[in-house]
């Protein structure tokens, strides 16, 4: 076993290639048996040992940065780099997080979570070398499907045109987490079926030859030619018109080739890109054969590859796309638009029902984003199904696109809360501060899978523009469906508990904490009141004005940013409302970054607990004994 | 004279080439005209006059959806769909839109001012159209300079991939505001200089039966290079490998050339993308030979090109590009990126003073944000200088990459509130209620030009994480500089006037308003204290606190959304402290979108004017005197 005695990556460098190999498959065990028991992203990891082994072999990390778009394909990395034994705690509190983490280890050098940020942190630290002066490497390893996003061209844009030294490895495995889409697709799958050309490179040269030699303007038309055909055996024409230097390409299980390759992009002098063909999963049989279901995975049974999943009520995100269905049918202008998440959405149902009415338009929000403002503006009701997080990439045009045109859009926004072993890079906290203060939008998330469903229909027969609904990264509560579906009136909230002296407003999961800490509190003989402020944009302004003369003191709830969501527009309708005697707490999330760990464990840490809403009550009755009711002024 | 004839495009479907040509002539000598006095965007409208008629000529609007990109080049649409009569009002408030707009005319499909939209939107009209069964053409205009934003590339990937009939026009001109930076620029200048391979089409072909029939393996690669000798051909072939029919270059001031392009066009069964070469400012003389400077120009003398310009103080843009220079030379760290705006930031003697430490990146906000997180993880102090508005469009990288990471780096976020003549897509009002939430983030806010320069220093002696300071798109108030430079304490605000019952916490241009007010209301005996609220983030908590105690009414008056900016700020801090008695008046924008019009008319529609804030005081005291005063329960 060399595994076991591997704690730094300088290590790596006496070994031969043929123990390189060996550890290669060392790995793999370990990988397997490793997240047999804690999940997590095991296809995309199969996928690059033996390309983070070659990286590891040919450059000194960390003076030699290596960057990894996304980073969920950087545990074998972690491994190599003295983190073997914490491997146990993955993506646990505390533990090992599931993306590169600068405080773990100076190894990590980049961290991320969202795709396609690798190739501007690459440029960014290349420019740095170079007006500092320094001679270091920059990798970027960048998969295909990361390609497609946005900001991945502009960046390539950007290197090519300066022409720095840096070295990005397109990690080429066809796959984003679903199947990837697009024409660079396409472009890829073409080079890697015309691997003959690279072979016939020397064949071809010959063939030139024969071409007689010519006189007069003919004579420059064939020198074109020959310069041309330059460019047409380098399979990476798009690469090399966009100003880089294409190798490949590689097989990435071929640690001999991936080191040759290696070497020769050492001696270009500007921007080089290797293209490595690797396969997700490679090594163990049930994540090759289906790798977008082992992406990321629950604990399994090794032998036979059986995922071991708690049961539960069904996901809001599967409610979601089963109701999907029901209203396709309803209307037949609805078509559901997706950045590469049909299967994560809950998608894959409703495109089977209704095919060409779902669109996956890659790991690409800005567009999707776009694209929905105009097929509204067509007549079509397009649903803009999308995690909360990635939404931010979206938000100039949801405010310049979707609801300065006031499109009849719909935005499903799923993963809206703490999202749990994601962590920090995924939490879907900042939708609500980030969308309440675009006008024309109404934004709303229901308090169980059931209301879920009638804010889908309330979206569906909204006809007036942009209206969301958001919903958790958990089960449901296992309500009972109503069959029949119908609209809420827009701005409304439910009040579910009587009690005039305390009240909480709550959205969301909060709404059940809210339930349940007021049941408690019955017990001690404090009645409080439930609302369940459905509608986060228009709040519902009678109930407020009630509330407040009614002298309630209230504690507004949120799985969200305590800053700008829900807390804070209550606050400011009583401001804009001349009412100053308004009693609000805020319990949202404070103002720091969440990391990884269970979602349990997230609400805890920042105190989204039915004891720490009955601890906040009951301080709130202890003060109230002190001091006089303010009086009212309005 | 055949223009004053023309109020609908269907009129010139009865034209010759000949006469369309003389009306082109019309059309610019109007623009020249009409803008002399009005200003606007002159350089990209001289630029389009042949192309714009030449698609109207062609095409059925409204049923053919016509999209320009940004929407700056409409003009000449504008005039041929019926607004002829309207210049005179061009920008002005109430008046003709500066840029497309829905509620003009039935012929503007789509409304833009950010770039990069128009494929997104050219591919949902025509999935839309698809869908719904119908066989209108769907055409987008977009410039060189627009198609390196990301979502053009990812709206690309999708077109190529889905292959759906649409036309797109790229609008060659070699700019986007500035110059043109990045490796599609190359690519292009390539096609121009090259055109010669066009003509060498068919004596290529003659060239190619020349070579000698081969047998065996050598003629599957004869085949392939034949193959690959088409797309050689094809000066395009960048945008061919991504699904595109490529046709052109075709000059885009030979009308007759651009019909029968366009008719070869409409025989193509994808996608297909015309390459139009155009030279901004055609036509007028000084506008050919500096259309940068002429791209979005003052009202000017026709005859002598001499731009009439108001005469004031330093603008805060140039204040900051000055001050950059300084501090460049304190801190050789210091560089400066700019996505395509390096005339418009100011940053054109910072470049010239220190060549390679301006980093103009292109359209590319995303990239520019990342580029900087980059940049400071090693040890740079990168400023991103970037307008508001444009800020949007990397919500998501400031979050994840600059936050997240709690990266060492500075924003100069300029045009940070209303904007003027460019409106509605253009307004810095957000910025505030989108940054305020994220963890890290420090946000300043100066009440003049002087402040500014100290806050710049501020931002460059902060090593904690990132650090931002906002200004306005107006000229600076006159007041002294100081030489010497320090740093504000983080989190402090400046009382400038006492007053115990009413104090108006102000940030920015409305710090003058509020002391303008402030000495109004003095000559009637109200006593109003005055705050420069110069921290947005964090806010001034002991200076909060004694507000509180001393019972002071409060007035929150800025040129940002009242949704979750600073107000919300104010409301959120006196909650979190359970102090319930504080008295805050929000004075914010409301929750709509504000027009073009100038910036004193942006602030008289939204209240935020002495006169409103007067009001807004005096009916607070009358209030107040109808009740008591509440009791402070802290």
């Amino acid at each position: 076993m060399l595994l076991p005695q591997i704690n730094d990556p300088q290590q790596l460098k006496s070994l031969s290639v043929g123990e390189l190999a060996a550890l290669a498959e060392e790995i793999r065990q370990f990988l397997i048996e490793k997240l047999s028991v804690t999940g997590g992203h095991l296809a995309s990891n199969l996928g690059v040992v033996e390309l983070t082994l070659a990286l590891h072999y040919c450059y000194d990390s960390p003076r030699d940065k290596m960057i990894y778009d996304v980073g969920h394909q950087a545990y074998v990395h972690k491994i190599l780099t003295g983190r073997q034994d914490r491997f146990d705690s993955l993506r646990k509190h505390g533990g090992l997080c599931g993306f590169v983490k600068r405080t773990e280890s100076e190894h990590d050098v980049w961290e991320a979570g969202h795709s396609s940020t690798s190739l501007s942190a690459a440029m960014g630290m290349a420019m740095a070398r170079d007006l500092k002066g320094g001679d270091n490497k920059v990798i970027a390893v960048i998969g295909d499907g990361a390609l497609t996003g946005g900001m991945a061209f502009e960046a390539l844009n950007h290197i090519g045109h300066e022409g720095r030294k840096l070295m990005v490895i397109l990690n080429d495995n066809e796959m984003s987490i679903a199947p990837n889409v697009g024409a660079m697709h396409n472009y890829l799958s073409k080079i890697r079926s015309d691997r003959h050309y690279l072979r016939a490179k020397d064949e071809v040269e010959g063939l030139l030859k024969k071409i007689p030699a010519i006189g007069g303007r003919l004579a420059k038309t064939a020198q074109n030619v020959k310069d041309g055909l330059k460019n047409m055996l380098v399979p990476g024409v798009l690469f090399e018109e966009l100003g880089f230097t294409y190798l490949g390409p590689v097989d990435g299980h071929d640690l001999e080739k991936m080191i040759d390759t290696f070497h020769q992009a050492d001696n270009v002098t500007g921007p080089v890109l290797v293209h490595v063909l690797t396969t997700k999963g490679k090594g163990y049989k049930p994540a090759e054969v289906d790798s977008y279901k082992w992406h990321g995975i629950s604990p399994y049974k090794i032998e036979s590859g059986q995922v071991l999943q708690a049961v539960g009520n069904p996901m809001y995100t599967e409610v979601f796309g089963q109701t999907l269905i029901e209203l396709g049918h309803q209307d037949k202008r609805l078509v559901a638009v997706t950045p590469a998440m049909p299967g994560g959405s809950g998608l894959f149902p409703f495109a089977k029902e209704f095919p060409g009415r779902m669109i996956d338009v890659g790991i690409a929000e800005q567009h999707a984003a776009t694209l929905c403002a105009a097929l509204a503006m067509e007549g079509m009701k397009p649903v803009f199904a999308v995690y909360s997080t990635f939404m931010q990439r979206a938000y100039d045009q949801i405010v310049h696109d979707i609801c300065r045109h006031n499109a009849n859009v719909m935005f499903a926004i799923d993963r809206a809360g703490f999202v749990g072993a994601d962590g920090e890079t995924h939490q879907g906290v900042y939708d609500i501060a980030f969308m309440r203060h675009i006008p024309n939008l109404v934004l709303m998330m229901p308090k169980d899978e059931n209301e879920l469903r009638h804010m889908m229909k309330t979206a569906l027969d909204y006809d007036d523009g942009p209206i969301a609904f958001r919903y958790p990264r958990i089960n449901g509560t296992g309500v009972a469906l109503d069959a029949e579906l119908h609209s809420l009136p827009i701005g409304t909230w439910e009040r579910l508990r009587a009690g005039d002296d305390y009240a909480v407003l709550a959205c969301g999961p909060m709404v059940q904490v809210a339930e349940e800490a007021a049941e408690l509190l019955k017990r001690e003989g404090i009645q409080v009141g439930v609302v369940n402020a459905r509608f986060l944009k228009p709040l519902d302004n009678s109930m407020l004005l009630d509330l407040a003369h009614a002298g309630t003191s209230m504690v507004v709830l949120e799985e969200a940013s305590q800053a700008g969501s829900l807390g804070s527009a209550v606050l400011e309708f009583y401001a804009e409302h001349e009412i100053y005697d308004a009693r609000v707490h805020l319990m949202g999330i404070p103002d720091s970054f969440v990391e990884h760990g269970s979602i349990k464990e997230q609400r805890q840490e920042t105190g989204l607990t039915v004891e720490a809403l009955c601890g906040r009550i009951k301080a709130m009755k202890a003060l109230s004994t002190y001091t006089y009711k303010s009086t009212s002024t309005s």
